[in-house]
């Protein structure tokens, strides 16, 4: 089988199962497990930021960030496709209490112009107060798309201007810095919280950061406690994410390449494809789904008519190759 | 002083008083205020909903509907400056646990084509459902816009085909109904649920209900207990509630008119004011609402450089000329 | 009839409504309602308290008060047949996060051991930190129980060691006030916050109060308004609050001996009735209460086999006697 | 340095490293991963629950767990040193809006007098409704205390004979197994729901588990997802809680020895420590700490007069006779 369904489900290689298997580990619940601080120091650095925090996660990275940010009774604007209103099953109203609006952009871009239009600013106590603004990148759902750094700086200077946090969710931020060749400190720079996954792209099995001020870092640890993300010997897992980032980011230059290789397959302009992400418009999406599994390539339906094909890890390109052919023959 | 801030400062009419002294009053905490009853039932048999809750404001309706209709982990679509998420402090996410997401539109209307854009069926456990879209008739930071009632038929329809619930913020129904003709019951028809205020156009000093079918209407009032709303003898308010809807309902087209005079003192365009309020942009808002005041007019800001001024009772024809011709003064 | 099922059935008398019906009033979103305004500070200087905040009900006073004391991730102390854990419908945990843990007094008392005992001082992250002690004076549930205020001036003193924030649930402290001689100042000085309800023994038909330091009470302020409890034109009920305090306080000494009276009838001693409710075991309480409203009484379950019968404004002399006459024959 | 501040800090073997780094895995948010489906068929299997689902914390398990049998406005019933309540922040209120009341038991064990006594059946939608008892066996902040099968028998029928269910938080249920010889199904028998932890005793790095009715373990399922808690390729952590309960289970009853020995060096009776878990009064907790720091040995301090220690796999034969050499010499 070909998995395509997402670039979640990369088994760790041999090397890295080596790797977790010497990990040196402590009780990260007493702050002693020296493989998840040099993890998280190592990701800090990587983005210049103060501090970072494993987490099981990435909704829990992003929950933890945005709560840092803004507090019961206050919102946080984002795109209305971004994982955090999307996929996160509801878990920044339902469990920190953050109210939510959004902008739409057809390309899951920063639209500064609808933000700035939405941006409420402290009027009192009785109207809701944006604290921050979230923006994904590389985008999920809307096809991996990346937001130029330009993007990200006019909203960093704008949101600095009027005193407004902005969180990156970063979960396929590697995906981004390997497209552009953007330095990753530079998307740091841009944001005051971020979140990074390393079971996605970077084929880690389990494990996200929380990245940001010291200060912020310390309240998502304690809430990381609340909600049940406070692990013991974390550093089984954080040595495959120091293996994944030793090893595996340079190489998702490959996944890209596959995803446009498939995307072309399928009728879609592999311009329009800029990361490892694939959608594609189709009349049926459970029949071309149904039809896809029997002849060895799994995807996934993403809406009624719309099913997401993601390149990752284990897909070689051979297996790229094949998931073309098989899914040139069902859309062709 | 001309007081312009708010439709809610109205006081109470001698007439409303002296119908609130005589009300006959009941523990309606055990359902046995008459006055609250015949209320409720008046209000229901309106809209042509199974049955209505007394509240103690607009806010609490709102949240006790929404809640009834959205659980934990879905979400309710609504226009990006509706009341729900602009101003009850957040309290759909906090207290209730429900996400947001907004379409966004100049004068505040229904939106299907992005409604539906934004749409989230059931697709499994993982993704967060649309179950609710809430709309505002008329819409408070849209400037009292009106929507038409051929738009919400179409929400209601399109709704009803997907399995999604409707809430109506109906807080100024009240003026939509006078302003357009168009019946209650037929406002009533196209929401699951609704919330009318008491006191704002109808001038009553406190109350809202919440309409619905009666099995979400007794959810509310389990809710309302929790949420410290559930008072005893509230016959004296609903009282008012019912002079209201006797005396006041009518007389709001007064509102209407003298919101358009002011309008044209301001330099506003009368045919783009529906309703009882008047949105101004303005070089200063501050200094706008300060040198109106010491001409004996109170007016509100709604952002740096925009104002707000809204009719009501307590705003006799020779007010609003007094006050249309200090505005014009100040903004001519 | 003659209703005891609560003192909370009162109706306003004529003097009351008329009160109300002149009531000056203003919109008190703004703090603009005058009545309110004084009844807000004459109930804080009647207690020695800085400020105090009128809710819409005793529920919504308590979740105010502790909110503003305790954190989410925090806990308070109570007795186990607290208001606060017994019929707030679970507001504390539900909507403001906050946790508890109780000890259990047969007459609802202070336990200053068990407290001691429970208590967690600040641990560092990880353990739930009791930041807040409840009392409840008198205690509702354990049948008008008055907490000595020398009790609860040891109570205050240890909190103050320890550096613990003190709660009283002062719904009826009236009757603790009138049944002890206790001033309420000396209430007021053994806790941080209080709330105090007009709609029980007072007779208002609507209202309770918080009091505490301004800080706190501003704090209370914005939870009301996104609890849904920011009401307009208040001053009507107000004044019905402030006419209890002239002329509906002291007479409660009545409603004592009533129940006292009631009590003898009911084979309880009435040693044991220090206020204004009385329990009684039964043998069935659905049938007691059933038998009783035949004959004119009405009685309240508050178990398989208890009944709770409660004297207020509206129970006079006569009515009690005749209470008592039928309730011997029905428990004697 | 001898590590006894709590049994968490176990370090994988290298037996258990070389099970996790040959795991078969896959993506279990899918419900894929085959290590994981093993492992919680295999611990539903052990206590007779119908399923079981991995979860990153105990925390977490407890949470999901209590949620599931327990609605916001109700409440769970526990001891008052109950880990729920003391060591898990506040979750249950401040995530799942859930309230609680509690029992003391010197010994943290069953009352079912006062569990009765304080039990809230269903009396219409004002009260708070008891809707689940919880119980901890071994009761960590007890010393470790045992609870009797028979015990929870009697507690289990009575509940369900009220219509009440069982939490039964099982961290250490392993322990109450080995110290008693109580098969571990009787134990899944007295309760609907129960928590286990596989990174104590039994020396996983990561890993508890919630069991009960597939019903519920759905139903923990989303809510895990919303938590944060749905993580991916599991398996590398399921394969050490299957090699723990291989390996690690029966030789627990060496940590209690170890337990004992140190207990008498503390001049704390061994008939009074029946696992793994020894409680000490000092003269002062962080003295005592620090001195035992000084001569290689680590305990923790659960109040300011009050030292725990615990054994477990990582504290040898040896290094339990140093630890009391050390302790005998400081406290004695």
């Amino acid at each position: 089988m070909i998995d395509l369904r997402s670039d979640t489900v990369t088994r760790p290689t041999e090397a890295m199962r080596a790797a977790m298997a010497r990990a040196e580990v402590g009780d990260d619940v007493y702050g002693e497990d020296p493989t998840v601080t040099e993890l998280q120091e190592r990701v800090a650095a990587m983005f210049g930021m103060e501090a970072a925090l494993f987490t099981p996660t990435g909704s829990m990275a992003n929950v933890l960030a945005v709560a840092a940010l803004v507090r019961p009774g206050q919102e946080v604007l984002c795109e209305s496709r971004a994982h955090i209103v999307r996929a996160e099953l509801g878990a920044h109203g339902a469990l920190t209490g953050i109210t939510t609006r959004t902008w739409s952009h057809p390309d899951g871009q920063v639209d500064l112009d609808a933000i700035r239009e939405m941006y409420a600013p402290d009027m009192g106590m009785y109207f809701v107060r944006t604290t921050a603004v979230s923006v994904e990148n590389t985008h999920n759902f809307a096809g991996g798309a990346v937001l130029p750094i330009e993007d990200l700086r006019a909203l960093r200077a704008w949101a600095t201007s009027v005193g407004c946090a902005v969180h990156l969710d970063g979960a396929r931020i590697w995906n981004a810095h390997v497209a552009t060749g953007t330095p990753l400190a530079e998307y740091g720079a841009v944001a005051d919280t971020l979140s990074v996954c390393l079971s996605k792209g970077l084929g880690a099995p389990i494990g996200s950061l929380v990245a940001g001020p010291a200060e912020l870092v310390e309240e998502a640890r304690v809430r990381r406690k609340r909600m049940g993300g406070g692990m013991r010997q974390v550093g089984v897992l954080a040595a495959a994410g120091l293996h994944a980032l030793d090893h595996h980011l340079d190489r998702m230059a490959e996944d890209h390449e596959h995803a446009r290789l498939i995307a072309e397959a399928c009728g879609v302009d592999p311009a329009t494809v800029p990361t490892n992400i694939v959608v594609v418009d189709v009349p049926s999406a459970p029949d071309v789904v149904a039809a896809a599994a029997t002849q060895g390539v799994r995807i996934g339906a993403v809406g009624p008519q719309r099913v997401r094909l993601l390149t990752h890890l284990d897909v070689s390109r051979a297996d790229a190759e094949q998931a073309a052919k098989v899914l040139a023959s069902l859309l062709g």
